[in-house]
Parts: structure tokens; C-alpha cells; sequence
């Protein structure tokens, strides 16, 4: 029995000597290229500097005099800043402090607007998946009342928030325009459903809120999945356009015009939810400092 | 005062475009490159499969017969199978299932072995910076007793091991060769200060067991702080000795000749350590079994 399988040996030892070439030419290619990286990379930060330095000059100048000329002046470098940026976006190096306290010094960046597109989509994907699980949580834990699922709902929220900061950390650092209010406020949600978690379960004011808090976190999961269907439709149409394409100056942003009437429509759909809940989370803001007063008696 | 910026606007423009041919040839080069990759990997996972497939045929052929044949051929599969190990520690695409829920399917495989062992010494620091954190905050609450450092204290705990994870998640998708039980010990870690944390900080049994977590958790930090001597000290070795190239096999592992007299001198240290830390461990288990059974009886 053993010599057909020395003769399969023979066959994929020849096979992966053919493959001898890929590999090495892999190897020199990632020494070549990490090098090219760290060039390109001096290159831009001096750049940006000498331009924001310029820029800085230019704010000095006292108002009323030049302003035309001025005003086309700050235009063009702006517009080198904003290339700048776009080149920095697909080299490493963009980790801010966050980033860099959890994953290090890793490259984040991807290279090529494809796999950028690719990423944000797979990450609206998980925020779905995530969103549709917490929702369960919440209609299982308005019917029913354990401590269990109660502790699971709540580190599942707490696992989302902090990876969901992780996640838009990485996009920031590829270029993306995300709202920094956006990531901030996950930030601070992060930080409030820790606070949650170390309410003693066994208080009164807790069962109180309790209810409130779930049927809040339902609410939330349920404006994640209807805000889900506006973005994936940006992307769906970024995608489908082609629009966006290696020389093009907001790498995977969604420009202005790719936004259809559309989307306007769904706009209006998205935004009666949002009012909604922020009526509410007003609610228990002042039902919570209610409660806190009492704790704080206690 | 318009005059100097705007010959320094014309300097920084030519400057800028004597930069092109750079930015140019990186675009060019990271679609190449992502593409050699793609390449690589598809020929390293055909290599796999088949030489997996061969080492199956040879498990199932019954033992006593050619005997030596079949180690010879079984141990020329393993040789080639940690050679594409190695090569597909260079290629993205390894990251596992707890990798791709918090970071999605980012490349976070280093291309050389330089940047590996770097990323390996800044997760030795990193680790040692917050273990010396902890250490402070376990001296504080020794001495003190608040709420608000508790608290704090916890969920550094917590975040401490939840991105332990992380980046040991990344080092084994570098290749690195950390221990299995290693890595599962900090997810059952982070598991287990979460139910801490979960704890009514108002219970009679809390406060009992209180101080020994603290010291726990004191002692924790300082074996931490001894290991990263230890751990450095063979990383410096490497560094130094150069003996780790991209030709080696272990690509950034610690082959067993590097570990010279002296470090088993400091695993002598180290050791004793181990040993009264897990002598200590038993001890709050066991109270902590007890406590349950208080607990389940409320
Ligand atoms: C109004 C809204 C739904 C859509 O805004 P918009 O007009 O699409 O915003 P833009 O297209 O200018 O977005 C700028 C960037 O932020 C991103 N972005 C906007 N809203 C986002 C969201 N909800 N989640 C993730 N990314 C978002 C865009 O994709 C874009 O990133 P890119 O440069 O990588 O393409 C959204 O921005 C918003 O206001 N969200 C807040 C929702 C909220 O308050 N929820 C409360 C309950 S948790
Ligand atoms: C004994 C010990 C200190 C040293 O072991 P060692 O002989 O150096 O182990 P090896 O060199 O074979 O290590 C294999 C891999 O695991 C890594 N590793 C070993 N111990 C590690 C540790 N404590 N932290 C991080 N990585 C570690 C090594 O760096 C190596 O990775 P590489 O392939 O990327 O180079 C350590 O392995 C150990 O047992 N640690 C457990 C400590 C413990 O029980 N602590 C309890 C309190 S939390």
C-alpha cells in the first residue's frame, strides 16, 4: 500500500518545486514593497507639513487685504491636503491612539479602493447581524425576566459597542469621512452600558429601569436595521456605478451626486426614526437621574 | 505679504510633482502585489489540501508493515507542511473566526520578519504597561476601599484581557507558536472578571472576598511583570544574534538551540512564581465555591 503513495509524494514534490518561482518572487516583492511604503510614506508626511505650515502662514495675514487672492491661495492647498490625504489613506501609519493601544502597530490600511468598499460593506453586514441578535435579546428579555439572559444582553451590548469602535477606528485610519461625533458617541455608549452592568441587580430602582432600558436597547437594534437598508443602498449603488475608482479623490466616500433622490426618500424614512428616539432616550435620561438621586441617598 | 507665500506655493507645487513617479509607482505596486498574494495563497492551500490528503492516506494504512518506510514518508509531509506554514504566515487571509467577528476580514499578517519580531516586542510592552496599571490600582483598593475604583479597576481587568486576546489572536495568524492554553486561559480570564463584575457590589460575600481577588489580581500582575524579563531577554537575544532570517523555517518562533544557559537560569526564577500563584489560585476557588453556595441559597 505504500507505493502509490510514494509515487503521490513524487507528483507533489514536483508540484511544489513549480511553485518555487510564486514564492520567492512573494518574498522579494514584500521586502520591495514594505520599502516603497516607508518611502512614500516620508514623502507625504513632509508634504503636509510644509503645506500646513503654509496654510498657517497665510491665516496670519491680516483680513481685508489680498482677499481674493488669499481665498484662491487657501483653495489650493486644500486641495493638495486633501490629496495628500488620499495617498496617506492607502499607506500604513494612520493608527490613531485607540488603534494603537488594541491592535499596535499593524498596518490597518487596505490597498485598493475595492477592498476598502469591500470592508465597509462587511462591516454594515455585521452590524445587521449584531443589531438582529440584541433585538432577540430585548423581546426575550421584555417577556421574560432572568438574571442570565439579563447579564448576556448586557455584555453583548458592551461587546458591540467596543468593537463597533474598533471597526470605525479601522475605517477612519482607511480614509473613511465618518462623523467623529459618530464614533465618539459609541465611545460614550461603551462607557454607559459598563456603568449599567455594575448596577446591583437585587435594587429597587433598578427593576424600574430595567424595562425601559430593554425596550430603549429594542428600539436602538430596530433603527440600526432600518439605517441598514441606506447605507447598504449607498453601497449597493457606489458599487454598481463604478464611480469610484483609484484616481478618484474621495477614495470610498460617497460623493454628493452619487446620491440620488432616492436616497433623499429614504433619508425621510430614516429620519422620523431617529427623532423618535431621541424623544426617548430623553425619557429615561431623566427617569435615570431621578433614580440616581435616590441611589445616591442610599 | 501675499508675495513670499506665493513663491513658496510655487516651490512646494514642483516638490510635489517630483513626488508623482512615487505615488504612481506604489498605486501600481499594491495592485501587483495584492495580486501576487492572491496567487501565492490559492497555490499554498492546493499544496495543503494535497499533502493533507496524503498524510491521511498514509494514518490509514495498518500499522507493522513498512514501518520505517512510512515515517520516513510521514515525516518528509510535515517538513513540507510547516514550509507552507511558513509561507502562508506571510500571506493574509489566516485570520480565525474571533479575529474576523472584531476585525473583519482585515490583512493583519506583517510582511517581514522584522516587523514580526517588532510587533512581538511591543505586545511584551504593552503588556507589561498595563500590568504594572493593574499593579497600582490592586496597591490602591489594598488600601483604600471605593466604589469608583473598583469599578475601574474591573473593567481594566476586563479590557486587559479582552485585547490580550486580540493581539495574541494576530500573533498566532503571524505564525507565532503561543501556546493554545495559553490563549484560551485569557478568554476563560475575561469570562470570569465579567461575572465578577456582575457581582452586587452590596452582597455580605463580596466584601469577604474582595481583598483576596485584589491580591489576586496584585499578584497576577507582578508574575506578568518577572515573565517580560524573561520574555524580553529571549526576544533580545534574537534581535541581537540576527539568527532569525527570512530564509529560517521558524520564521520569528524561539529555536530551541537560541534559549542558552541563561535562560533557563531565568526559568528557574520564573517558575517558583508560577508555582505559588497557582498554589494561590486554588485557595479563592475555593472560597469562591463556597460563596456560590451562599449565593444560590438567596
Ligand atoms: C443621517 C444618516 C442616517 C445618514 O447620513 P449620510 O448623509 O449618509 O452621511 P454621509 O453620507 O455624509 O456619511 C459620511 C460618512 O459617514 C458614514 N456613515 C454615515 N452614517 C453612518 C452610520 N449610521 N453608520 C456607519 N457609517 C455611517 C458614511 O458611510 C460615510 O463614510 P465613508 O466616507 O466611508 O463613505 C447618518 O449619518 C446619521 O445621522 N446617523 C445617526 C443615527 C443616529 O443618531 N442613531 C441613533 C440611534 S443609535
Ligand atoms: C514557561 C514560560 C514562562 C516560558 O515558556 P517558553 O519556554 O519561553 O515557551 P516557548 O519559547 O516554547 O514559547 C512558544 C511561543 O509562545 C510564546 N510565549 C510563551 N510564553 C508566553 C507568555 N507568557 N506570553 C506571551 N507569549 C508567550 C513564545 O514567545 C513563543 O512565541 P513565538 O513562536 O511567537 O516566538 C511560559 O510559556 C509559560 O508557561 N507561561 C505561563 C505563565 C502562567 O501560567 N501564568 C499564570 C499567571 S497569569
Amino acid at each position: 500500500p505504500v507505493k502509490p503513495i510514494e509515487e503521490e509524494l513524487v507528483y507533489l514534490r514536483d508540484e511544489f518545486a513549480a511553485t518555487k518561482e510564486v514564492r520567492e518572487e512573494h518574498a522579494k516583492m514584500s521586502q520591495l514593497y514594505h520599502q516603497l511604503q516607508s518611502k512614500c510614506k516620508a514623502e507625504m508626511t513632509r508634504h503636509k507639513r510644509k503645506f500646513r505650515g503654509l496654510k498657517k502662514d497665510i491665516q496670519n495675514i491680516p483680513k481685508s487685504q489680498h482677499d481674493d487672492q488669499i481665498r484662491g491661495l487657501d483653495r489650493e492647498i486644500k486641495d493638495y491636503l486633501s490629496r495628500i490625504h488620499d495617498v496617506e489613506s492607502r499607506l500604513p501609519g494612520n493608527n490613531g491612539l485607540y488603534l494603537r493601544l488594541i491592535v499596535g502597530d499593524l498596518n490597518v490600511t487596505l490597498p485598493t479602493s475595492e477592498l476598502k468598499r469591500k470592508y465597509k460593506e462587511s462591516y454594515e453586514e455585521w452590524k445587521l447581524g449584531i443589531s438582529i441578535a440584541i433585538a432577540i435579546f430585548s423581546v426575550f428579555n421584555l417577556i421574560f425576566s432572568h438574571r442570565l439572559t439579563d447579564a448576556l444582553h448586557y455584555f453583548l451590548i458592551l461587546w458591540f459597542y467596543c468593537t463597533l469602535t474598533i471597526r470605525e477606528s479601522i475605517l477612519v485610519a482607511n480614509g473613511s469621512r465618518i462623523r467623529g461625533w459618530w464614533v465618539s458617541h459609541h465611545y460614550i455608549s461603551a462607557f454607559l452600558t459598563g456603568i449599567h452592568i455594575l448596577w446591583p441587580a437585587d435594587a429597587h430602582e433598578y427593576m424600574r429601569f430595567r424595562t425601559k432600558f430593554v425596550v430603549l436597547s429594542l428600539m436602538i437594534s430596530i433603527v440600526q436595521i432600518i439605517q441598514f437598508t441606506y447605507q447598504s443602498g449607498l453601497l449597493y449603488r457606489l458599487r454598481s456605478l463604478r464611480k469610484v475608482d483609484f484616481l478618484h479623490i474621495t477614495v470610498d466616500g460617497i460623493p454628493s451626486w452619487a446620491v440620488s433622490s432616492k436616497d433623499a426618500l429614504a433619508l425621510y424614512v430614516v429620519t422620523p426614526f431617529l427623532m423618535i428616539i431621541y424623544a426617548y432616550q430623553f425619557y429615561p435620561l431623566h427617569r435615570s437621574s431621578h433614580a440616581l438621586d435616590v441611589n445616591r441617598a442610599y
